[in-house]
C-alpha cells in the first residue's frame, strides 16, 4: 500500500425530509447567497422546501449555473455575492451548480479573475463557507473538494480542488423527477469515477478493491430497478449513496489512480458540449481495450468479481453492455462526433505533451488509438 | 435505507515513516501530555520516533494506561494534565491508551469526577484536543469518537462517545513486534465490529453490506498471511486499514446495528479481565445460533458472500473456525469461565432490564441461552 493522508470533514445529511435541517445547519446571522441551475427545482418542490427552511433569513438568489458551469456565468455570481456581502453560499441543484459554487466561494475573496484560480489552485486564499442541497447524484461534488469549470472563450474544461462543503443534504425524493437520461449518465459517471480509482493494478489495497467493486456491484443491481421505477425510494437512495461514496476519497486510500478517461472525456465536452457522463461511456471501453496489457490483472479481477466474466474481451463487452443497458450510446459515431474532433483532441494533447493514466504513459498517440477505437 | 447523518473529521496519516509528521501536525506552542501504556513502545522504536519528532517541544509523559483502561488510572492522568496545564494530548499505543486519553481529554476541563462522564456523556463540555499514534490495530478508536472505560471498584465497563481525534498516525511497521495473540484478538475484534453493524437484516443498504463484507473478505485473505509472517508490510497495512475502517462509521450509514455481542463480552471482561477480542469470539457464534430465526436472511447472505457456505449451521461453523484459525479459543470452558459468571451476567442484565440487539429483544433470558451455548 502507498502512504496516504485522508481527511473528509463533510457532514452528510441523508434521507427523506432532511432539507428542513438547513435551518439548524446555517448560522442564523449568515448572509446567504443561494445558487441554482436552470429552474427545475421550482418544478419538483425543492425550491419551496429550501425557502421554507430559510424563512426569515437574509438571502439573495443567483440563478442560471448551467451544466458544465462556465466561468463567464460564475463571474456574474461573484459580482452579485460581493455586492450582497454574502458570507455563506448554498448550492441547490446538481454537481454543476455545486462545482460552480466552489469557484464562486474561492473567487469572491480573490483579487484577480476567477479563471486564474481554475488554472492555478495555489492562488486560492480565503474561501467563503459553502454547503449544498444535492438533487442529482453523479459527480460526488457534495462530499469532495473538487470542481470542474469550463471556459467558453477558450473551449477549455479544467478541474481544481480547494475545500469541502460544510455539509451536504441529500434527500433521495428530490431525484424522483429527474429526466431518465440524467439518471443514466449519473450512474455512468459514478461507475467511471470508481473505475478511475480502481482499474490500475492488483494487490495494492485489497480492501479498497473490495469497496470499489462493492459500489459497482450495487449499481449493477440498482440500475434496472431504477429504470423500472424511478420513484422507488430505496433504490434511489442506494444509487445516491453510491454516487457520493464513489468520489469522496473513501475508495482511494493508498492506491494509484488513472483518470485518463475523464481527461479525454472533458475534451469531448469542451468541443461539443456533450454531457459529461455520456463522454465517459464512449471512452472507457476503448481505453480498457487499448491498455489491456498494462491493466490485464485488474481487468480480469474486475470482470470476475463484478460481472462473473472470465476474460478481458467479455469483461470489456460486459462494461459496454452495462452502459448500453442504461440507454446510453457508447460510440462517437452515435453522437455524430467524427474525425475532426479526434484530430483536434490529439492536437491538444500533443501540444500540452499530456501523459495520462496511472503510469503517465497515455500520451497523444495512445489517446488517438483510444478515440479511433471508440468511433 | 434509514435517514442518517455522517461526519468523521479525523485526519488519517497512514504509512511507513509517518510518525515524523507529528512535528507539523501539533501546533508549535502546544503544551503536550503524551500518554502511554505499559512500555512496549520503548522496545519497538516508537518512543524514540515520537520523541525525535517532538524534540524541543513542551511535553510531559504519563505512563501506565492499562488494557481495559481503568478510571482509577485515568484520574491520576487528569491530575497530571491539569498540573502541567496541558492543552494537547497525544496517545501513543493501542486502543486502550487512546480510549483512556479520550476520557482524560473530557475530564480535565470537567469539574466533577471522571466516572460521571462515562455514565453520562451529556455532562461533557469543553474537551482538550487530542490525537494518536496508533500502534495496535483493533478498536478503531483512532478514527471514531467512542471509548470504553472500566471501573475496578464497581467491576463495570461502559462506553461513552464525545469527540474525534484531531489526527491519527498509523505506521504498519509499528505492528511488526506485537505479540501474535494481540494480532489475533485485534483481527477478531475488527471482525466483530463489522458484524455488529452488519448482521441484522438484508436489503436496507446494499452498499453498506458490500463494504462490510469487503472488510471480512479482506481479513479472511490477510489473516493466514500475517500468521505466516508478521513482518509482511503490505499485509499488516491491509489489516491496519481494515481495523480502522471497521469502526469509523463508514459501514454504518443508514443501517440498523446490533452490538449485543459487545455488551455481553464487556461483562466477561469486567468480571474476569479477559481480553476484549477474546470475549467476542466466544459470544458471537453462540449469539448467531440463538438469534438464527431473526437473522436468518442476513446470516445466509454473509455465509454465501464471505465463506461461500450455503446454510446457517455451516456459516456459524465457518465463523467459529475462522476464529480458531487465529489461535483463539471459542468456548467459555476453555477460558475457565463457568456457571457462576453466567449467573452473575444474567443477574446484571436482569437487574438493569437490558434489551440488546437491533430489535431490542435480546433480554436477560436470551443472554442466558447465548452464554449456555458458549460453554
Amino acid at each position: 500500500m502507498k502512504n496516504f493522508t485522508f481527511q473528509n470533514p463533510v457532514k452528510l445529511i441523508f434521507g427523506k425530509g432532511t432539507i428542513a435541517k438547513l435551518a439548524s445547519e446555517i448560522p442564523a446571522s449568515a448572509r446567504i447567497m443561494i445558487t441554482f441551475g436552470g429552474g427545475s427545482v421550482k418544478q419538483n418542490g425543492v425550491y419551496e422546501q429550501v425557502m421554507a427552511a430559510l424563512k426569515g433569513r437574509t438571502c439573495t438568489e443567483f440563478w442560471g449555473i448551467e451544466p458544465n458551469p462556465k466561468v463567464e456565468t460564475l463571474r456574474r455570481a461573484v459580482a452579485q455575492g460581493r455586492e450582497f456581502e454574502a458570507n455563506f453560499l448554498l448550492a441547490v441543484g446538481g454537481g454543476s451548480v455545486l462545482d460552480g459554487t466552489k469557484l464562486i466561494a474561492a473567487a469572491m475573496p480573490y483579487s484577480g479573475d476567477a479563471w486564474e484560480i481554475v488554472l492555478d489552485e495555489d492562488k486560492i486564499g480565503d474561501v467563503i463557507p459553502f454547503a449544498s442541497v444535492m438533487t442529482l447524484p453523479a459527480t460526488g461534488s457534495e462530499m469532495n473538494a473538487g470542481a470542474v469549470i469550463s471556459n467558453l472563450e477558450t473551449d477549455e474544461k479544467f478541474s481544481f480542488h480547494h475545500s469541502f462543503p460544510r455539509f451536504s443534504i441529500l434527500d433521495p425524493e428530490t431525484t424522483f423527477s429527474l429526466p431518465p437520461f440524467q439518471i443514466a449518465v449519473g450512474i455512468a459517471d459514478t461507475w467511471v469515477h470508481v473505475m478511475e480509482q480502481y482499474l490500475t493494478v492488483t494487490n495494492v489495497s485489497p480492501l479498497m478493491d473490495r469497496w470499489a467493486e462493492g459500489i459497482m456491484q450495487t449499481l449493477l443491481e440498482v440500475a434496472p430497478k431504477i429504470r423500472a421505477d424511478q420513484h422507488d425510494y430505496d433504490q434511489m437512495a442506494n444509487y445516491m449513496l453510491c454516487a457520493t461514496m464513489g468520489l469522496n476519497g473513501f475508495i482511494a486510500m493508498g492506491v494509484p489512480q488513472d483518470w485518463a478517461t475523464h481527461m479525454i472525456g472533458h475534451e469531448i465536452t469542451a468541443l461539443h458540449g456533450t454531457t459529461h457522463g455520456q463522454t465517459l461511456v464512449v471512452v472507457l471501453p476503448a481505453l480498457m481495450s487499448v491498455m489491456r496489457d498494462q491493466k490485464e490483472a485488474k481487468i480480469l479481477q474486475y470482470g470476475e468479481r463484478v460481472f462473473g466474466s472470465k476474460d478481458i474481451d467479455s469483461t470489456i463487452e460486459a462494461t459496454e453492455n452495462f452502459f448500453r443497458s442504461l440507454g446510453l450510446p457508447t460510440r462517437l459515431s452515435e453522437l455524430n462526433i467524427g474525425r475532426d474532433t479526434i484530430d483536434e483532441i490529439v492536437r491538444r494533447f500533443t501540444e500540452r505533451d499530456t501523459r495520462l493514466g496511472e503510469k503517465g504513459n497515455i500520451d497523444a498517440p495512445t489517446v488517438k488509438k483510444i478515440l479511433e477505437l471508440a468511433k
